[in-house]
């Protein structure tokens, strides 16, 4: 094992320069693919047209065709009538062709038909070919339809078939090789049912052919190649000389003992850049080997795909000289301080949500890890390389993932976590519109603390007041005295002992936490279940001091869970439905209230109604309660502040 | 044959309305899809992650895995040595698991080794669980991973395969049947090299179907169906039976004698709608037959594209509860005005560019029956059924067809019309980025009457002064004088008699266009072929009254060109290459020289320095060249003004 050391560190301004550079020339093959298929395809030259269209002279309306020149002097005093009888006008519906010798179309509406349709009276004249759609009027044989370069759009599609091109000449779509390496990776169809310890799912694959598709490209996935320099080297040669336009190697980017991506280029062709100043993708490789590029895409997934949006979506567009939309932008709050170091751009996934006329954005957790943190995002902020971060407060620009529209119905839900507003989501994602709840989750203090700063749509709380048994409307009197909140009730739900399957530490009451050698979990400062076990302890006049693993903390209750599943601990206190989740065993302990705590200023909102139309159907009432631990008997009901 | 009725005429939201809310419960079926295509699908259902990940404690950075205990105490002064031989810390790689009983891995770059490895010496400490990756921490078992009706992205199959989902249950895409009907209509496959007088290419079903692809459903196109109560009536009624969810006939929708569709529908079911106040789009139909859908679109391209996108597009993205994106929006001023009739909603088709800090619209023609209005416009301009049009100079809100840079790179050329200008366009539209050449044609004086209210960004211009033979500068120096415009030379190009091939009529001089009943075409008042032609005549001393068809204009060369071919006339004057192209005689008369007139304003932009060096090109003067008719001597010159 080396220390990592990044052969040729760049910005990510300059990895791309090079990069982009060094390939603008690559030019794609091309082919011939059906005009009804060509929706998206370029342009390979130009097209001219074969047809005109019309190809003949036709009527533009419904009516009678005639001789313009016969129809002078018609007026309302002097109506003329026109003999369709024996031919000076004819009968023609809109698109016919316009019989010899006529030129001009009166529409039906401007006739009036004898009984027998012999003649017609008009009392209007009409000019030379009005009302005629002329030869070449849309389309004129020969003519330049479309340029070189240019992306068919649906209506294209038309003008093509109407100027008799049946087929046309497109720009190849660009061909990515793809080669998966690690020990630790397995392909899912191997264990679909469960995982061998040390053992990944590969999942970067699927991604990065995905993101290649929205780019125009096609990919080829190759088998799982095991870190190995002969296999790996072997392996890429081959990808190489393959028709591929381009080759991925994921991962084996970095500097750990198994990373041998830049030694391997290296020594089969050349490394352009080690090291991209961003994060996540820092540990990227952009080279080349004959004459393609090549490029080391980082293990961790959000890393492999910043690295892939940034470098080689660009350039698979460039080649087929289109151009990749930007994301839209959004101006909108930081919700929180977003400390970040100086000489890295960072790539903060977040959530947005309009509160009011404001944006706020939420920061998801940082951890390039964690694909569910762009899984869960709906924006992007870009810190600065030369920023030490971003106060909270601030208005922002971040790029967004997702419409407009749809983070304008997003809900900004913070507080204390609860599996019923997985649930709740789940629900409002099923009606039309959707208003889709987005959750962070930081305790039921922090979502009161939210609240009071303005920046979410509702927060979950279940926090006991020790002097009076109460639930939540102490603190809310307390902590948003000058605010206007309501209080409505979730659910009450049953918090206790999550253990092990069996119970084999035998936990029954609050004094078995203090047993030898048993290894608790706590939950973080701030969450209602930390207030209750505080009072809980107190109540009991127990020193938390006596309980290992008091000071460590999680901050959700499946978290709790699955520490206690994965056997890093022995106990762990939490609500019912986690434990059941997991198959853990559950001795209950109390029965508290979860309520959510919405501002009075959104409360009358579209989404806050769809939210409290959601929670009173019996629908969602039902399936509250299959997941065990759960009463909904006072489930929507507006809680008094006094 | 009956005058249009309408039987049950709406607005367009009253008709969107009616037709969304009738069938807002209809349920697409499920199917199950490989996660790994799950791109752009809909989740038929919530999807519950089946694997924690991680799902096992794991390295998070390349290093040593320690018990954090035994790393207390370690300091600058006072560093700790670990013992890596007997095993107190453990070489580790990013993504391994932490051998049993270690619980925090120190970084490798903190690490000082000794030089046979066997030890490991610290300055500071590392707290339990850093740089470990705990179980769970991105996902958790039985977890919601993603709601109901959520569209995935690239990144949500890494989410899916890392949470051991390797299928999904997701909508099925909206199956769409459109039967395309018609006496007039053939398809291009059955007549590639000319097609019969009085039949039209069916093209609108290829349009339809990738109209149908972009909204995210399936289609199936029915062979044309000839114009006959009895086929019509079968046909649909086999669609409706069939498994599509919508089905959509082409056209027969307006009034004519063959237009039998809404009568079908009648018959078959229910006509919810006949006529929408909107142009193009008006004799759209909606209707229900066992309650399933049925559409009548107009046949005219531009109709059938507005009523699909108006009316059948966002149903299909209601039903697969799916967003489609409104189209990004544009303020721009108009170039001119655009006078409407009141109580119909109009969609103009525009060009938008951008001159100096604004944007520019410029409407093109208005008739839906062609279809290159929509394939060449950028931008849609709605005019409200409540106004009777909009004003030149006025600011509007635009619908934008493409991306905002390309907008904002497009060329606006306007004034004369030349084939080189097609070629111009090809060439700039090759390089990297393209600045497309999006050309209207009002001739060289209404090129100038643009210039000078700054519409544009170049003009084409041929004028001749009759007092001293000069071209564009005396005109110039006229109209814009307190205009900064710079001219250069694009053409030289032979000006002359448009005839049928082998010249029948014998024309050879300009006295013969006063030959018995000849008939000419001219070209429009302010064009400068017009201008040419009038300076001739006067030369001669010749009346223009005695030509035949001398009122009679048409605005390009080519209408010129095929108003020769189709033999609506003898003869007309215009350029070479437009004789060539539709392979007629050509009979120089002159030779004139085309200038490219361009504001000072913009000559310094990055567009108007490609338009020059892409005409200084030797490439592009030999493709003018083979155009016949043009010589490049002095192309890419600057004209005095002086």
């Amino acid at each position: 094992m080396q220390r990592k050391i990044y052969l040729n560190m760049h910005s990510r301004e300059e990895a791309q320069q090079l990069f982009w550079t060094r390939f603008e020339n690559s030019k794609l093959g091309t082919e011939t693919v059906p005009a009804y298929q060509a929706r998206e395809r370029i342009s390979a030259g130009p097209v001219f047209a074969r047809f005109s269209s019309p190809s003949f002279h036709s009527a533009a309306m419904d009516g009678l065709a005639v001789r313009a020149e016969e129809t002078f002097g018609a007026t309302d005093e002097v109506p003329l009538t026109l003999d369709i009888e024996h031919g000076q006008a004819v009968m023609i519906n809109t698109g016919f062709p316009l019989p010899p010798e006529k030129n001009a179309v009166i529409m039906i509406e401007n006739v009036l038909l004898s009984d027998d349709g012999a003649k017609g009276v008009i009392r209007a004249p009409v000019y030379p070919w009005q009302h005629v759609r002329k030869v070449g009027e849309d389309i004129v044989a020969t003519e330049l339809l479309f340029p070189t370069g240019h992306q068919f759009r649906a209506p294209d599609i038309g003008a093509l078939l109407a100027a008799g091109i049946g087929t046309v000449q497109v720009r190849c779509k660009p061909r990515v090789a793809i080669i998966p390496t690690g020990n630790e990776l397995v392909r899912l169809e191997d264990y679909p049912k469960l995982l061998p310890v040390g053992k990944i799912v590969e999942s970067n694959s699927g991604v990065l052919a995905a993101l290649v598709a929205k780019a125009g490209g096609e990919v080829t996935v190759s088998p799982i190649i095991r870190d190995d320099f002969e296999s790996i080297t072997t392996h890429l040669q081959a990808m190489v000389e393959s028709d591929a336009d381009l080759v991925i190697i994921n991962a084996g980017s970095s500097a750990g003992s198994a990373d041998y991506t830049v030694r391997i280029i290296e020594q089969l062709g050349e490394v352009l850049v080690h090291g991209i100043t961003i994060m996540p993708g820092k540990p990227t490789i952009l080279g080349v080997v004959n004459n393609k590029p090549v490029v080391g895409l980082p293990g961790y997934p959000v890393s492999a795909i910043i690295a892939m949006e940034q470098l080689v979506m660009p350039l698979l567009a460039r080649w087929q000289g289109i151009f990749l939309e930007p994301p839209a932008m959004i101006k909108a709050t930081l919700a929180r301080d977003l400390p970040s170091r100086a000489g890295i751009e960072e790539f903060r996934r977040m959530i947005v949500g309009r509160i009011g006329t404001d944006f706020i954005a939420v920061p998801l957790k940082q951890g390039a890890g964690a694909i569910t943190t762009l899984t869960r995002a709906n924006a992007i902020l870009r810190i600065d390389a030369a920023s030490e971060g971003e106060k909270a407060g601030q208005p922002m620009e971040l790029d967004l993932l997702t419409p407009l529209p749809e983070v304008e119905r997003t809900i900004l839900c913070t507080g204390s976590h609860d599996l019923c507003l997985d649930l709740l989501n789940d629900y409002l994602r099923r009606q039309q519109p959707a208003f889709p709840l987005a959750s962070t989750h930081v305790g039921s203090l922090g979502g009161i603390m939210a609240l009071k700063k303005g920046m979410c749509h509702l927060a979950g709380s279940h926090l006991l007041d020790p002097e009076d048994g109460s639930y939540n409307t102490s603190y809310v009197r307390k902590h948003l005295a000058d605010k206007d909140i309501r209080i409505v009730t979730l659910v009450h739900r049953e918090q206790g002992f999550i253990v092990p399957r069996g119970n084999p530490r035998g936990i029954a009451t609050i004094h078995d936490l203090f047993q030898d050698d048993l290894r608790f979990i706590n939950r973080q400062a701030g969450s209602g279940t930390r207030v209750l076990l505080d009072y809980e302890l107190d109540r009991h006049d127990l020193d938390p001091d006596g309980i290992k693993g008091y000071e460590e903390d999680e901050y959700t209750h499946m978290a709790v869970a699955v520490a206690v599943l994965s056997g890093k601990v022995d106990v762990g206190l939490g609500i019912k439905s986690a434990a059941r989740a997991l198959e853990l065993d559950f001795v209950p302990l109390v029965e508290e209230r979860y309520d959510l705590l919405i501002p009075g200023a959104v409360f009358d909102t579209p989404m806050i109604r769809r939210v409290l139309e959601v929670i009173n159907l019996d629908g969602f009432k039902q399936a509250v309660e299959l997941l065990g631990g759960y009463s909904t008997r006072e489930t929507g009901q507006l809680v008094g502040l006094d």
